[in-house]
C-alpha cells in the first residue's frame, strides 16, 4: 500500500471506530438480548468442567447458496455432557442449548436447565456456539470477519439456525441417538432462535423452551415505547421517590454539563475512571444501568431495589446528582472509580451488526417515563446503519421469514410443543408471547420474574414462584416426551 | 481477450456443451418434475388472456445473506387474475400458484385449479414464476446466469420459496387483502415447494395443495428403483406382451449397433431426422418416451396404452425393432422423421443444475423391470456433477432443511392444512405422501391417476374418479377456509 493510501485507510479506520463508539452509545441502542448479565455470574456453576467435552464441527458457511465460496467451512464449537445420558440407542432425550450473541465459554456454567434436569431425563446436554461469536468465527478473527462486507454477510439468524440443524443431526449420528427426541433451549435472542427452530425444523426438534424471547418485538407488533415504559414501571413500583429522582436527573446533568468545566464536575462527582468525553457518555451509562437492572432483576438481590435503595437512602442533604451517584455506588459496589466508557466486545460488535441488518427491534422512549423522551424513528435508524455499514437494514425480513403478525391466528392451528416463558418485570417481556397460543404452544409467566431466570442455575435461595415455574416447564416437557415415545412405538 | 485465450475459452465452452449433452442423456437422468408435458397442452385454456395482468416484482437476489451483492435485485414475473375476486377488504381468498422448473408462460392456461374454482371462491388467482426461469432470471440471460458459478449459486429452492413469500405479501398489500387467506398450489416440483412453503411460512399461507409432489424421493427415504419399477408396472398392466417386447429391445438395439454400419441401420429403421450419434441417443429417447408416457398417463388417451397399442398391433411379422418403432409412431404420430436429439431448453439447463446441487433425487433401475438394470450410485452421481460444475451436490440438505425422514412421526402433531394428491400410476407417486399424516395433512390419491391431473384444466371428458378427486380437494379447502374465518372473527 502506498504511504498516502495507508494514511487515508488509517484515518478511515479511526473514523469508523469513533463512529461505532458513538453509535454503540446512542440512545437508540437495542439492549442486548443475552440470557444473563456476564458481570454477575452466579458463584454456583451448572456444569462440572470435567464432564464437558468440547468439539468442533466443520460447518458450511452458506447453507442457502450454492456457489463455490458458499462451500467454505469454519469450525463451529459445541460442548457435550453425557454424564447422565442413558446411552446410545436408549432413545433418551437430547437437550440442545442454542448460544446467543456471545461466546459460549460460560454458558454451560450459567445455564442450569440442561445440567440440573439431566439426571431426571437421563439426557445428553449439548451446547452450541452461535456463528461469529467466541471460537466459531468464519474467516479468521471477529475483526477480520466483520470489517469485510462480504464475510459479515454470512452473519444472519437463518444461517445460525441452519448451523444448529446440522450440528444436532451430526451429534445424533455421532452418539447413535437416531430416535432420541431433541428439546431445544434458548434464552433471550437464543430463545427466539429456539422457538423459530421448532417452527422451521420440526423434524429435528420435538419441542422448544424459549425463555424470554421477544419474538414480537419486530415490525411494530409491539409498540416501540414498551421496553422503556416497563423499565420505568419497575422502578416506580419499587420506589416512587427513586423514580422521581431519576426522572429529574437528566436535566440536572444537562444543566451542569452546559456550564464551563461542567464535564469535569460530573466526572468528579461520579468518580469516573477517566474524564467524561460527553454528557451522553454519562447518560448512556446510567441508561444502561437502569435497563439492565430491570432486565436482569433477579432474586435474591433484585438490582432495581439495590439501585433505588442507593438513591433513596443517600446521605441526608444529597442533591439529585448525589443521589444518582449513590445509586451507582449501591449497584456497582464501593470503588475507587467507576468505568463509564463503553467497551468494545464481541457481543457489542456482533449485536450492532445483527440489529443493523435483520434484527431491527424498534425501541424508543415515550414522554411519560423516568427517561428522556426519544421516540423511535425508523428512517433515522436506517440512516445510522447505512452510515455504519453502507447497507440498509431489512426491517420486514424477520416477520417475513419467521412470522409474528397475528401470531395467535397463525399458530392456533399450526405447530406444537413450544414454551414461551417470561418474567413480567423483564422489559423484553413486552415483546414476548404472554398467552397460550394453542394446546401445546404455551406461555409460562411469572409476575415477579425477570430475564431468563427459569433457565439459569437453580439456587437454594430461589423463591417459590421460580421453583414452580421450572417445575411447570419440566412437567410440560415430560408430557411432550411421553407423547413422542407413544407415537414412536405405534 | 488475447487470441490464444479466446481459442482456449471456445474450446472449453465446446467441451462443456458436449459434456452437458452427454450428461443430459445419461441413464442417470432425473425425469423432469413439471406438472404437465408441454408438448401435449390441452386445447382448452384455463385462463382468458384478457383477464390476466402481468407484473414484475423487484426481488432480492439473496434473502439469507446480508452482504452488498445480496441486495442486488431482479425482476420477477407474476400474473394476476382478479376477475372473480370479491375485492379489497372482502377477506376473499387468494390462490397462489407456484411456478416450477419452467417459464410461467403457459402455466395459467394449463393449470385449471385456480381459474376454474375462482367463481366458487370469489378468489384472486396469482401465478408466480420461479427464479432462473422464463423472464425471472437474475443477471441477464439464462446462459449468462448459469455459466457464472457465483450467479448460479443463488438458484436454490430456499431462495425460491422466500421469493414467493415476498411476492405473496406484496400482492396482499397491493390488493388491500390483509386478512385474505392464501392457499398455495403447486404441481410436481412446484408441489414440493407448495408443501414446504406451508411448513416454513404458515404465517403467509393458510393451506397448500401439493399435487404429485415427491417430497420423499430424497436421501433414500424412497428406494432408488421405485420410479422405474412403477413405470414398468404401468406398462405390464396395460400389456404383458408390450412389456416383454420393450424388455427384449435393448439387447436387440445393442446387437444391431455393434455391427458395421449398425447406427445407420437403426437411424433408418427409426426414421431419425438426423443420423444417430450413438446407441445411447436412441435408448435415451425411448427411455424418455416410456417414462413420460407413464408419468403423464392422462385420460382420455392414456399414453402408455397408446405406446403399447403401437407395439402390440405392429404389422404382422414385425421384429422387435419394428414393433418398438411402431410404438414411437403411435405415440408421436405419423411423421416423415423423428427428432431424437435431446434439446437444450431452459428447463433442461435449469433442472440439471438443481438436481446436481440440492435436489439430489436418487433414481436407478433394478434388474427386474423392462429397462436395462442401472443401479443408483451416489458416488458416481457426485463425480458427474463435480465434473460439470466443479462442486459436489449436497445430497442431505433437502432432508436437513425440509425434513422427510419419519414424516408421519414428525407431522402427526405438527403443522396442518396440506393436501398431498397423487395419481398412483405416476412413477413419482412412489416418493409422495400416500397416507394421511394427521387430521388436516391429508393424502388424496387416485388409483388410475397420473402426474398432477387434479390441478390441470378440467375437461368434459374427464373420468368420474378425477372429477371426484377435484371435488374432494375443494371440499377440504372449503373446510380450512371456514375454520380460518371463524378464527378470524373470534
Amino acid at each position: 500500500m502506498k504511504a498516502f493510501a495507508r494514511v487515508i485507510f488509517q484515518y478511515y479506520l479511526l473514523f469508523v471506530l469513533v463512529f461505532l463508539q458513538n453509535v454503540s452509545t446512542s440512545p437508540h441502542k437495542i439492549p442486548r438480548l443475552s440470557p444473563y448479565n456476564k458481570e454477575e455470574l452466579s458463584s454456583v456453576s451448572a456444569e462440572d468442567a470435567k464432564d464437558l467435552k468440547t468439539y468442533y464441527y466443520r460447518q458450511t458457511v452458506d447453507h442457502f447458496n450454492l456457489a463455490p465460496q458458499s462451500y467454505a467451512t469454519f469450525n463451529q464449537k459445541y460442548v457435550v455432557n453425557s454424564k447422565h445420558w442413558a446411552g446410545p440407542n436408549s432413545n433418551s432425550p437430547i437437550f440442545a442449548y442454542f448460544g446467543a450473541e456471545a461466546p459460549l465459554d460460560v454458558d454451560f456454567s450459567a445455564i442450569g436447565f440442561l445440567s440440573q434436569n439431566a439426571p431426571r431425563f437421563k439426557s445428553l446436554s449439548l451446547y452450541i456456539e452461535h456463528r461469529f461469536y467466541g471460537e466459531s468465527i468464519p474467516f479468521g478473527t471477529m475483526e477480520d470477519a466483520m470489517k469485510n462486507e462480504t464475510t459479515r454477510g454470512y452473519f444472519s439468524s437463518a444461517q445460525a439456525i441452519a448451523d444448529y440443524a446440522e450440528i444436532v443431526l451430526h451429534v445424533k449420528n455421532k452418539f447413535s441417538a437416531h430416535n432420541s427426541p431433541v428439546i431445544v433451549v434458548g434464552g433471550s435472542y437464543g430463545g427466539m432462535l429456539a422457538s423459530w427452530f421448532r417452527l422451521k425444523y420440526p423434524h429435528i426438534a420435538v419441542g422448544a423452551l424459549a425463555s424470554s424471547a421477544p419474538i414480537l418485538y419486530f415490525d411494530n407488533i409491539t409498540p416501540p415505547s414498551a421496553y422503556y415504559s416497563l423499565v420505568a414501571k419497575d422502578f416506580k413500583e419499587v420506589s416512587h421517590k427513586c423514580y422521581e429522582t431519576i426522572r429529574k436527573s437528566w436535566s440536572e446533568i444537562d444543566r451542569i454539563a452546559s456550564k464551563n468545566g461542567g464535564l469535569s464536575t460530573l466526572s468528579r462527582r461520579f468518580k469516573t475512571c477517566s474524564s467524561l468525553k460527553s454528557r451522553e457518555e454519562l447518560k448512556n451509562y446510567l441508561d444502561g444501568m437502569y435497563t439492565s437492572a430491570a432486565q436482569y432483576n433477579a432474586p435474591p438481590e433484585y438490582p432495581v431495589t439495590v439501585v433505588c435503595k442507593g438513591i433513596d437512602e443517600a446521605p441526608r442533604g444529597s442533591d439529585v446528582i448525589g443521589r444518582i451517584f449513590a445509586g451507582v455506588a449501591s449497584r456497582r459496589g464501593k470503588r475507587s472509580c467507576y468505568n463509564m466508557t463503553a467497551s468494545r466486545t464481541q457481543t457489542s460488535v456482533g449485536w450492532r451488526w445483527q440489529t443493523c441488518s435483520e434484527l431491527v427491534i424498534p425501541i424508543g422512549i415515550a414522554n411519560d417515563t423516568m427517561f428522556e423522551a426519544d421516540p423511535y424513528d425508523l428512517a433515522e435508524y436506517i440512516k445510522g446503519c447505512k452510515q455504519l455499514y453502507g447497507l440498509s437494514p431489512r426491517p420486514h425480513w424477520i416477520t417475513t421469514y419467521y412470522g409474528g403478525h397475528d401470531i395467535k391466528l397463525v399458530l392456533k392451528r399450526f405447530g406444537s410443543n413450544i414454551i414461551f416463558s417470561n418474567g413480567l418485570r423483564d422489559p423484553y417481556s413486552t415483546g414476548g408471547v404472554l398467552e397460550d397460543l394453542s394446546e401445546s404452544i404455551l406461555a409460562v409467566t411469572t409476575r415477579n420474574g425477570s430475564h431468563c431466570l427459569d433457565i439459569l442455575v437453580a439456587k437454594d435461595s430461589d423463591p417459590e414462584w421460580l421453583v414452580m415455574q421450572r417445575k411447570t416447564e419440566v412437567k410440560i416437557i415430560e408430557g411432550w416426551l411421553a407423547t413422542y415415545y407413544a407415537d414412536l412405538k405405534s
